[in-house]
């Protein structure tokens, strides 16, 4: 397998097929170690503290910074957080790395760096180092952010996306899509009738409660860049099992719905960022849905699918009238820059 | 204090006197928490493992990308090393987060993994987590990377900019100015009749041979952006010590010198990035002096000044003909995307 193209294309940085053919022919085997290979959002390591440490990092570039429902400093601080939640890991430290250019509003850096703070708190997290860089009008965009995370894994368990199972029930937690068309209706200045509002939070409050109630949780995802569907063919590929979603199942909010239409997109492939999908055994599916639904970021949760020993590798849909269609993993993001 | 633009300038990540406002004035107030207070490059965290973590994180603007010495790739590992060491680190992990400008060359990405992994296995320490995001063409400037890093603190010692006492020795392991002047001369096209050669490097394992040798090291630290004379003027300042230095022992390479002559540049300002200051009781000076200049690392180290408890929180020069002035703290840096 080769990079098709000699030159970076935003397909690239879309988490899709793109992006992990240029991480597999050019990351993993150049620094080719026990800790990366399994390519997991967080590095879990294991020999240095009496619990395991969960280590990630993640760099924002959204555009706009400010969206409805919220911005590049709750997306820095909850993407990274999350990161880390989806290893089973309780968040405790993020570092904060700012990139500017120079002309950037100051009172958008306090704004920026008062919604971070917000954020950590409610994920309880702590800000405990940084960096500044400025550089010249014209080399960058506004201001990137890049947070890196360090979490602890308290849990027994070993979750991770090659853990599922044939029979596994697939939950999430709440309606898909919220958050790439809250960034792009801002973006494009479109209005529905109703304002889509981005789910972006940190999600460790739920997951630790989930830890707590003793169910053996398989796999955690955030479906993040190219969505449910990215996240969910990484799943089926690194387990070597067959997903099948129920269309009717998933759940989509109507004016989420209408935009994609408007715009061509399907909801399984528009970022979330408040959102995860849960694998565990069936036999417990319906306590950890009676769980999420009692949390506010957990109410509209719903079984989506199962794991299933045909269609190995694959991810299929069966849809309202009876059908089944593969859902493709996608090459990249349908929408740029949107965490 | 308030910080006197509402734009962001280039001096804002300068590493000099404008980033310090900034930070002080946005950041630490907003983050408030012990691990963050003491402004280090890296924060010491004491509540995880058995021994202190020391965690940092770094981004890297510099251009051009590959200059006479080194790489951004060679700088962004060596940087954060460098980070981890000043605290008395050894450290273990760094994660990699590059934002790409479309349309870069996937070779010269290949060409800076390779040079990330040179550099990472000189300095023993593992990548083990990523993140690409891609933006457009003309919202970035080719790439941008940000590395974080975790160490483990091994030593009984609190090292640390504020420890700085009356009498210490002040020594530096080699010739300042050559990462800044062959970045310069590079990005400018200046030729000089020898080429300066960037000093970038990771200074880990040079930093385990001195606390090996069981030196009351009290300070160490890395003069990077705003030179020597930024981080001795911050040790003066967090020590509440003066700090007196003697031009005539100051290792500048001729070559240097000349450079910055005709740049206008005082080579005490210009960035390093395979150096370090370290500052020890002067009966301890000359076993660290021997032991430096025993190492590739250390050849030309010098005792360059010593602590003193006359001009309490600034650095002064005596200089060869006798006279004494203040080393100002830099406002900015001289020379913007040095790093």
């Amino acid at each position: 397998m080769a990079i098709e193209s000699d030159r970076i294309l935003i397909a690239h940085g879309g988490g899709g097929s793109a992006m992990h053919e240029l991480v597999r022919e050019i990351f993993v085997p150049t620094f080719n170690n026990q800790f990366l290979e399994p390519l997991q959002d967080s590095a879990v390591i294991d020999e240095l503290a009496e619990d395991r440490l969960a280590f990630t990092t993640d760099a924002y570039v959204v555009r706009p910074l400010f969206f409805p429902g919220g911005d590049i400093g709750r997306l820095a601080v909850s993407g990274t957080v999350n990161d880390l939640a989806m290893a089973g890991a309780r968040p405790l430290y993020v570092s904060l790395s700012v990139i500017i250019e120079e002309g950037f509003p100051v009172e958008q850096l306090r704004t920026i760096a008062a919604s971070i703070k917000d954020t950590a708190d409610q994920a309880r997290v702590k800000v405990v180092t940084g960096d500044t860089k400025v550089v010249e009008k014209g080399a960058a965009d506004g201001i990137f952010i890049t947070t890196s995370g360090i979490g602890i894994i308290e849990t027994e368990l070993e979750i991770a996306s090659d853990r599922a199972d044939d029979g596994d029930a697939v939950i999430v937690n709440g309606y898909l899509g919220d958050h790439g068309i809250a960034v792009m209706s801002k973006r494009e200045g479109i209005n529905f009738k109703s304002e889509v509002q981005s789910d972006v939070a940190p999600l460790s409050g739920l997951v630790q409660e989930i830890l707590d109630a003793d169910i053996d949780i398989h796999v955690l995802r955030d479906p993040t860049r190219g969505g449910a569907a990215a996240a969910l063919n990484e799943i089926a590929e690194s387990s070597e099992v067959g997903i099948r979603l129920h269309a009717a199942k998933i759940p989509v909010r109507p004016e989420v719905r209408s935009a994609c239409d408007i715009l061509g997109l399907d909801p399984l492939y528009v970022a979330n960022e408040g959102k995860l999908i849960a694998l565990c055994p069936l036999g417990q599916a319906r306590k950890l849905l009676t769980l999420l639904r009692k949390h506010p970021l957990g109410k509209s949760a719903a079984i989506i699918g199962e794991v299933t020993s045909e269609w190995l590798g694959n991810v299929i849909m069966e849809t309202e009238i009876g059908g089944t269609r593969i859902v493709e993993m996608p090459y990249g993001e349908q929408l740029p820059r949107i965490c």
